[in-house]
């Protein structure tokens, strides 16, 4: 069996210039970034402001588990079956940080034949997106501390500072650190942290900004830390918001590449789904509707993270209206939902795979009935599902009136995908009713219940003193009217991560509030979220490699 | 007048294709970075391995002032004067890091009429080799770090850790920390801290490396700390060469861009000039030799520092052989040499002027007598300098029989270095007799010694008893017949940076000595070098801003 970095570096590529006129888009909108890459510039937008837009379409899935449930295969491999069959279709995606793929995960950039391409160039440095909002993050962080240390006139608080310096990269050594230590001369000691980038505030900023002055109006909201007389106090008091902006000024503009069947793909930005909302940038989406009939875009973890933060978040923001959605499943993760371990599920196992079924229809019932949008279950074949068990997940669908098709794009690329892409279309042309799980106006803690019963389906929400606290702070500085952001562990429904399938009974604790004011929401925390992943024993870095022309190896 | 950034924003830049294909490099070899900056593959130089080289002229300077010199100005406007006289010519620059972009110095692509451009991506992120290095340098540090946390099976010693992490930002908060604390999941305490990109290992070992596979021996060979059994423990033990060879992989590629008048310009890697070799890549010098006939390029600092290590290091390793040096002097410099405060710089002063002399004088004399290469020194015109400022300079240097020539590139481009390229292309047909100012063979003492008595005029040296132990360790350990890098202030030809002039009677004094395994010299330190600068009390980021098309402003 062929590795994804083989399939890769076995098909011939198209020059980005094609690619870019294939998509009906005009040469002068793009900046090349080597053969293979582009950056488009932000005038289009501006220029096609009154032309049509194309119909959305979310990719999500079940609750992950360590299975893996292939939803950028999923994602890629429809929009070529979709191109397969006559449509203008555009794929947008996250950007893959370089943390996972030096850790366990390797890359992200699909898997077998349905993958993004250079997925070298990609999963690596890629246009330098990564690398600009680390730059602009750190820039704040800098900037700060020598506020402080240039004497404090903001009186900030060194207890008290929120923002932390990012990289990109796993690394536990940086989790808790002391800095500012060896005298006066080199800064105020003081608690610190590293997160990685994609954790970063300036990440989910990018990835919601209209235009470089909303970028720079979020980018001044920013609280850094409290002053000794408990005000917030702001990227835009530091008047570090234009050096910021000129650092991200390329960052913001979308990356276009190409599939392995050449269909255009923007991938660009990619906030935690936790923490952050966890889809790919507003102006990627928006650009990707003015080129084409179909957009298919995914989101982080499960639906019950990524589509809810897409549809109550992005969508919100930016007035995008989603035509339909792909809940992704497999056999092998509806097995782990249904108590089989990681080493048994590729032997067949009708009964555990029945018992993990309800995890994957609560996701879809809560897409049609909480978000009125009408969803299709794509089941992601793998090489040891069964006949009966493939059977077994479309009967059962088909029972309750789910709308259900077998996507063997991993296989066979586009080829394997296009009775997913016919069901999807049909859905597209259906009337949908799309609406968000909470309204605006309500209370944050109204908020908080309003997603954790109607798409967690938990009894109640418990908010802990110390939330509490923090909740009426943030109402008192007028943060009370934002979205909610609700980071929990993406294994289960609830907030405790082995409660696999679809748990009833429990009680979603809130245990923090803390509000991103640049992003533009409230983050509830439901328990510890892990901001700076660590490497493991055998890192994969120890694999990867370069020969003298370039070529890249060891890369998954 | 204008600002630096004005006069850029209102050049007309040529497309980089235009400008490759005028300095006659086939499209083939370039990747394009938008439509002004591009790289060039490495399969160039082996394609024209058996093709003639262009000669080599090195731009160095008297020692640094706070009166600036001009170094960069001066290396682009002889650049565009050779053009001018129908030379067939080539610039080899540094590139920029953002910490003085945000700090105080601002852009660093030269200056007025003199100028590489775009000049604002090549001080903000330009192709990311900045990052790129920075990324490979902390992955090597999580990677250490989590090998001591998964069991530390090569018993390092985390009190004897030499490898920092690196950040490109001007952060002083972070240059003593203590990382991993927080308890057993989150990494193993210790002291720690962090350097600048361009004082990174990782960036010496970029600019002197001549392939791929030179790279990934050299970075194998980096020593990241000691054992608790007192061995150096290497980057190649941790295996994490080869990722990061592939993190470097576009950066080693030199990025050609153009000087306001359109002379193609390399500007690729750049090293601190104290405890590294302060120039830019091998790789760019050499394809530019490849396809100019001259190729003006420059070294860090004074020419005590940057040209010393220009030549002993880079020309050494490279085998390089450069045909003449240029010694940029201003008249504020000198004067500053000769006693001046900063703020009487703009009044005329024959007397401290003369006084200031020496310090030309003793740099030109290292150059021919030391080295053997033919030298010019280069007036570089201020608005200040009076017509009797002028003469007085010309007058001694002819006196001596030292070649001058007055340049005016900053405020008239190649038109003003016309005599200086004249000058320069005579000096480039004399027989030169270049030769180092030490033997290899010689100890690592006997080669301290002679840097300090032939080049900085030093009575002797002191090396102190912590470094005479280091020495030992270094000389046991196989290091012993390593190239010195010495660092030392760069205001003095002593280590007292107040002696200024051409002091004597002065005795240098080794501090410390640590091996650079990987660049494959030995850093002889004779005080406290900074390699994590500060932020002002006014950060230059403060003024820096982008308007909605995304053009930059505040950046000079």
């Amino acid at each position: 069996m062929k590795s994804d970095i083989q399939i890769a570096q076995e098909t011939e590529m198209r020059n980005i210039n094609e690619i870019a006129n294939s998509a009906g888009l005009d040469s002068k909108y793009i900046e090349l970034y080597g053969n293979y890459k582009a950056k488009v510039d932000y005038n289009l937008l501006e220029d096609k402001k009154d032309e049509a837009d194309g119909k959305v379409i979310l990719v999500t899935a079940i609750s992950p588990t360590p299975a893996g449930e292939g939803k950028t295969t999923t994602t890629v491999g429809l929009a070529d079956a979709l191109r397969k069959i006559d449509k203008n279709v555009l794929v947008a995606l996250r950007e893959p940080s370089l943390g996972p793929v030096f850790g366990v995960k390797g890359g992200a950039a699909g898997g077998g034949y349905a993958q993004v391409v250079p997925m070298e160039d990609i999963n690596l440095h890629f246009t330098g997106d990564m690398h600009a909002i680390g730059a602009a993050n750190n820039l704040l962080a800098a900037m700060l501390d020598n506020h402080i240390q240039q004497g404090n006139e903001l009186k900030i608080d060194p207890r008290r500072i929120t923002w932390k310096r990012c990289v990109d990269m796993n690394d536990r050594q940086l989790r808790f650190i002391t800095d500012g230590l060896g005298g006066k001369p080199n800064g105020m000691p003081r608690e610190d942290g590293f997160d990685i980038t994609v954790a970063s505030e300036i990440m989910a900023i990018l990835c919601l900004s209209d235009d470089i002055e909303d970028l720079k109006k979020r980018i001044s909201s920013i609280i850094v830390g409290y002053s000794y007389d408990d005000e917030p106090v702001t990227a835009g008091q530091l008047n570090a918001q234009g050096a910021m902006a000129a650092l991200l000024k390329d960052a913001l503009k979308p990356n276009l590449v190409q599939t392995l069947e050449h269909t255009p793909a923007f991938i660009h930005g990619g906030p935690f789904a936790n923490i952050a909302h966890g889809c790919n940038s507003v102006m990627a989406t928006r650009m990707a509707m003015k080129m084409a009939d179909y957009v298919v875009t995914e989101a982080g973890f499960g639906a019950d993270l990524g589509a809810e933060k897409f549809l109550d978040i992005k969508c919100r923001m930016s007035g995008i209206k989603p035509s339909a959605v792909v809940v992704v499943a497999t056999v092998r993760a509806l097995k782990h939902h249904g108590g089989v371990a990681k080493a048994d599920l590729g032997t067949e196992n009708l009964k555990a795979l029945e018992k993990g079924l309800p995890n994957l229809l609560q996701h879809v019932g809560n897409i049609t009935n909480v978000y009125g949008l009408p969803a299709v279950v794509a089941i992601n074949r793998f090489p040891t599902d069964t006949e009966n068990e493939l059977k077994l997940v479309e009967d059962k669908c088909r029972e309750l009136g789910v709308n259900v098709a077998l996507s063997e794009v991993w296989g066979k690329g586009g080829e394997g995908g296009i009775s997913l892409a016919e069901e999807v279309v049909r859905l597209c042309e259906e009337p949908n009713d799309f609406r968000f799980s909470y309204d605006i106006d309500m209370s944050i803690e109204e908020k908080i219940r309003a997603i954790a019963q109607k798409v967690y389906h938990a009894d109640d929400i418990n908010i802990l003193p110390a939330a509490a606290k923090q909740l009426a702070q943030l109402e008192k500085l007028g943060f009370g009217k934002l979205p909610i952001c609700i980071a929990k562990t993406q294994y289960s429904f609830s907030d405790d991560p082995s409660l696999l399938g679809a748990p009833e009974g429990f009680v979603l604790t809130v245990r923090n509030l803390k509000v991103s004011a640049g992003a533009g929401f409230i983050v509830a925390l439901t328990g510890d979220i892990m901001t700076m992943p660590g490497l493991p024993k055998r890192p994969a870095a120890e694999k990867i490699d370069v020969d003298r022309t370039g070529k890249i190896s060891g890369l998954f």
